[in-house]
C-alpha cells in the first residue's frame, strides 16, 4: 500500500507507534514482570490510535518533525491506555473486554492492573520530559504543560469524575457536551495541540488547529455513542450497549439516532472549515476527521 | 518559635507547603465537586511533609531560591500523596485510617478516590511544567524527569508492584531492600534530586546529596517498620501492626527489632558521612536525618 494514500499513511503511523511504545515500555520480562507485563498487554497490539495520528496529522499542518512527533505520539497514547485501563477497573465502569480482549485486571488482577495505569501515566511524563531534537526546551515544557493540564482534574480525569456522577442522572444537552470536553475531548485537543508546538506556527494558526481539535473531540464521542447502540461487540471489540445498560446519557438517548448522526456531520463541517487556512497541509487532518466520522455512517 | 530551629524550620516549611498546596489544587466547590473534595481532603491538614521538608533542606544546602523550591515541594507530595490514596485502595492494602481520618475511599468512595489519586499525580506534572523562577527551562526538563523516573515503573510504582507480589512470601534481606528502595526510597532521592537540581552545584557534589538520600530512604523504611511494630494506631495516625496482619516481609521481621533499630542507625551514620563536605549548609539535612531516625530511638 503507497503511503501517499490515507490508510497507508494511517497504518505507517500506527506502525510506527507500536514501534515506539515497544521500545519505551519496560522490557518484557523485567523485574516487577507482572506490572511490566500488564504495561504492555494494555499497550501494545490493539487500538486505533487515533491520539498518535492526530498527533501526526497536526504536526504535518504545523511542519513538525516525525522524529519529534513520535514520542510525543507514544506519550499521549500511553496516557490514554493509562486512562482505559482505571476506566475499565471494577470500580467504574467494570469492563472485561477493551480491544477485543480481556481487560487488564481481568487478566492480571485489580492491584497491578491500578498500578499499570498509574506507571503509564508517569511513563507519558518521563517520556516529553527527555530530550527531544530540533525542540527548545522551553517549548517542551510547554507540551509537557498541555499534556498535564489535560489529563487532569480540568481534564480527563474530571470529566470522568463528571460521567461518574452522571449515571442515573437526567443530564442535559450542555451538560454532556461540557462532560465530554473534559472527558475525551481535553486529550484529543492535547493531542493536536502537541503536534502544533512541534511545528513553528503563530498563535492563531495554532487556535485554529484547537478548534478542529475541539470539533473532532466531540463528534468522535457523539460517533461513539452512535456505535454504541449500533455495533455488536465483535465490531467494536469492547462490550457493546453498556451506555445503556449503565443508565448514562449519551448523545443518542438526549438526541435520537437521526439527530445524533447529523450532529456529528455539523461538527466535522465545523472542524474542516477551520483547518481551510492550512490548505494542502491539513490534508491529513480532513483525512482523519473523514475516518472518524465515517465511522457511523 | 524562632525559625532558626529546626522545630521552626520545620514548621515554617509544612505551613509553607500547606498553603502552596492549598493554592495549587483546584478550588473547593468548583466542578466535578466530589473530585476536588477528595484531592484536597487527602492532601491538606496533615502529614509530616518529610519529601517538602527534604527539597527544601536539600535546595537549602545546593543554594536552591525558596520560592523555586516550593513548588517543587508541592509537587512531590502530590506525587507522594496519590500513592497513598492508591495504597489505601480495597485492591491494595485495603486501609480505612490514614493520617488519623477515614481514608480517601471510606470518605469519598473507590471511584472518586481512584480518580483523585489520578489527578494528583497530573497534577504534580503540571505543577512542574510551569515557569519556575530562576530555573532554565531544559533544568527544570531535568526535574520533571527526575519525578517522573522517581514515580514510575523503575521506581515508587515499580516497588509497590514488587511489594504486592511479596505478600506471603519469604523475602531475603537483599529483595526486600530493593524493594524498599524503589517503593519509598525513589521518591524520597528524587525530593534530595529536585532540591539539588534548584541550586547550582556540580554532578560530584549532587552524587553526595544522592548518596545521603539513598540511605535517609532505607532508613526511614527501616524505622516505619520498627514503629509499626511499636505504636499503637493512635500515635501513628494510621493502622498499626497492618505489615505483620497482612504477612508482609519487614526489617524487623527479618533482622529483630534491636538489629532493624541498629541497621537505621548505620544508614543514619552513613547519610551524615556523605554530607559533610557540604559543612554547615547541610544543617537542616543533619538535623532531618536526625528527626527521621529518632522517631524509632
Amino acid at each position: 500500500m503507497p503511503a501517499d494514500t490515507f490508510t497507508g499513511w494511517m497504518t505507517a503511523i500506527q506502525q510506527q507507534t507500536e514501534q515506539t511504545l515497544a521500545a519505551l515500555l519496560p522490557a518484557e520480562g523485567a523485574h516487577p514482570r507482572a506490572l511490566h507485563e500488564a504495561m504492555r498487554y494494555s499497550t501494545l497490539g490493539g487500538g486505533k490510535r487515533v491520539r498518535p495520528l492526530l498527533v501526526f496529522a497536526a504536526g504535518e499542518a504545523a511542519g513538525g518533525a516525525p522524529e519529534t512527533l513520535a514520542p510525543l505520539a507514544a506519550a499521549v497514547e500511553c496516557v490514554h491506555v493509562y486512562s482505559l485501563i482505571h476506566d475499565d477497573l471494577p470500580c467504574m465502569d467494570d469492563d472485561v473486554l477493551r480491544r477485543g480482549k480481556p481487560t487488564c485486571h481481568v487478566a492480571y488482577g485489580e492491584a497491578t492492573a491500578l498500578l499499570a495505569g498509574d506507571a503509564l501515566q508517569t511513563l507519558a511524563f518521563d517520556i516529553v520530559s527527555r530530550p527531544l531534537a530540533g525542540v527548545a526546551p522551553a517549548r517542551q515544557l510547554m507540551m509537557a504543560g498541555t499534556l498535564a493540564r489535560a489529563a487532569g482534574h480540568a481534564g480527563m480525569a474530571g470529566g470522568q469524575a463528571i460521567d461518574l456522577a452522571a449515571v442515573g442522572q437526567s443530564l442535559e444537552l450542555p451538560e454532556l457536551e461540557y462532560m465530554h470536553l473534559m472527558k475525551t475531548g481535553a486529550l484529543i485537543r492535547a493531542s493536536v495541540g502537541l503536534g502544533a508546538l512541534a511545528g513553528d506556527i503563530d498563535d492563531e494558526a495554532r487556535a485554529c488547529l484547537d478548534h478542529f481539535a475541539k470539533c473532532m473531540g466531540l463528534a468522535f464521542q457523539v460517533v461513539d455513542d452512535v456505535l454504541d447502540v449500533d455495533a455488536d461487540s465483535q465490531a467494536l471489540g469492547k462490550t457493546a450497549g453498556k451506555d445503556a445498560a449503565h443508565d448514562k446519557p449519551t448523545y443518542v438517548s438526549l438526541l435520537g439516532l437521526a439527530r445524533a448522526r447529523e450532529f456529528a456531520r455539523e461538527l466535522y463541517d465545523d472542524a474542516i472549515r477551520a483547518v481551510e487556512p492550512f490548505g494542502a497541509d491539513a490534508r491529513r487532518l480532513r483525512e482523519l476527521a473523514d475516518y472518524i466520522v465515517e465511522r457511523s455512517f
